[in-house]
């Protein structure tokens, strides 16, 4: 038996040696109960799902599982939580293989291991061939909020410095090369990457000076950016020379028609910091393996309000809205 | 625009316009971070997950979101939890019509209520048309074990009385007669409803003399008792004549080829009590709208060990193994 049945999610015995060939031995889970026990300590927490679709379930530097791990640690990493607890929620097309569900398990349990994070429940359910499409994961997390950390939208004021940790453009631009067939050299390859290491050093170092932080994941830097002017009502002003994207993303992005701003990124977050405190802030985001090409992209104003406004190398003005429509189905 | 389009699950304008037409009405969603900030009480708490992807979507007694929200507060409730806040992912087939992702939101709503659960952070994801099947619903929720409370299957003794909520089979019987154009009469209505109530009353009554629960859902019955027997390694002895069936769910598996000790189940759960307060836990249970059927199906003995067995109505003794293979895909 190499391939996925409908029998492997009917709750009886193939489901159960599923359970125990590839959930056990590389998740923590408790016994064969449907909900973990869990002690937190005393504090705020964080809880948030996600699940994803993304195709292929393998592109280049990573692949559905590791993908699923990050982007929950990094959702919760960015509302100043350390990242404690997943749950793994599969949905599995008939005829899927199981070697290739064998080593998305596996890359959930390394990304876990790396992040800190224990994969302590799941659920598994098979679909009909041709009613999903190979795999779809959802993973759901919970953080406990860090002390010190205190970032929300309402934080963000006039004078605020925006930094971004890393490239723009690199994850939505490697998943739409690869399900075109296109090659670069050097390769485009995903950013999917844990945040939590290189977050826990920012509020370390600068506390409550953080006041906001998001993922630019679906829709890009520029539609987290609108996000964030909306919710907080003021003017994101940034340069355009001041976004690092890689090269080979500019050259790729032409070729395919994408502007790097709206893609999706899964390995880079945004940060809005006291103004005096910006230096502080993009020294220490260099200082970690993730931000070596970390930027200060502009500042937040009073007016005008609700405003992405650009400043492009020509020494004009661009207001960005959100990312209408759809420019890549499926990025994550 | 009546149907889902894949600009729906970009992370834009679109998706951003479903979220505040169709979740912030109804959902107790926080800003528009992607995870919500709360505060739990000091002290141990339960964490589960699970996907939902039965069809048809609509069916006799409830529909995927009432399912989707139940069946996580229920998995909460045998754990001893109180249910406290739940996430929501969808993942939309492009081209599902809003009318009925509306009702599917309006009933998570409703039964978010009934439950007394708050539906704090969700995700939504569109995949191709052809490449899903109108929509598939995972659930995380996160509960407070009730003081008092210590359910697990290590905690169970020979001795102890094994007692259902509710009639069996009911939910699998009216899925696979709706998926097969059947009606009878009286309609065969799937069971979906709130556990936390009931448990809640049995918990009180009993404190930790209620000691294991848990909801027979997929696999039915007999696979649930199965696994409690290969948990604590123990024998489960049931009398076949105390198993509570509708008639028209014997009927009607006569003619479906269904066993209901098999068929899942979503409104009901076996508790097994020290056998001393057996009659004080069915006379709790029945003074509770869930369970006026609830029945004392047998006891837990020390050997054979890890068996089920069943004493038939004729005397004789049937081994109940665990559901092999698929019965009914995709019941939940």
């Amino acid at each position: 038996m190499d391939r996925i049945l409908l029998g492997h999610g009917s709750g009886g015995k193939l489901m159960h040696s599923l359970i125990r060939e590839h959930f056990a031995p590389v998740f923590e889970l408790g016994e064969m109960g449907d909900a973990a026990l869990l002690r937190l300590d005393p504090g705020r927490i964080a809880f948030t799902t996600d699940s994803y679709v993304v195709s292929p379930l393998f592109f280049p530097g990573g692949d559905i599982g590791e993908l699923a791990v990050y982007g929950t640690v990094n959702d919760l990493s960015v509302a100043g939580a350390r990242p404690l607890y997943l749950t793994a929620g599969f949905i599995i097309e008939e005829g899927f293989l199981l070697s290739d569900f064998r080593k998305i398990v596996r890359s959930m349990s390394h990304a876990a291991e790396r992040s800190g994070i224990k994969i302590v429940a799941g659920d598994t359910k098979v679909v009909n061939r041709g009613k999903g499409d190979g795999v779809f994961i959802n993973t759901s997390g919970i953080g406990g909020i860090i002390e010190g950390a205190d970032v929300s939208a309402s934080r963000i004021r006039a004078g605020d410095c925006i930094l971004v940790s890393g490239e723009v453009g690199n994850h939505g631009t490697a998943i739409i090369a690869e399900r075109n067939g296109i090659t670069f050299d050097p390769p485009v390859v995903s950013d999917t990457a844990p945040l939590n290491g290189i977050i826990k050093e920012l509020l370390r170092s600068l506390g409550p000076d953080v006041h906001f932080m998001r993922d630019p994941t679906r829709g890009g830097l520029a539609t987290t950016l609108k996000e964030a002017a909306l919710e907080c009502g003021l003017c994101m002003k940034i340069k355009e020379g001041a976004i690092p994207v890689a090269p080979q993303v500019t050259g790729a992005s032409e070729l395919l028609g994408l502007d790097p701003l709206y893609v999706a990124n899964e390995g880079i977050f945004i940060a809005m910091v006291e103004g005096r405190r910006a230096d502080e802030a993009l020294s220490v985001m260099r200082s970690h393996p993730l931000g070596g090409n970390a930027s200060i992209l502009g500042r937040v104003e009073d007016k005008p309000e609700k405003l992405v406004l650009l400043e492009t190398a020509f020494g004009g003005t661009r207001i960005m809205d959100m990312l209408e429509g759809e420019q890549l189905p499926r990025i994550c």
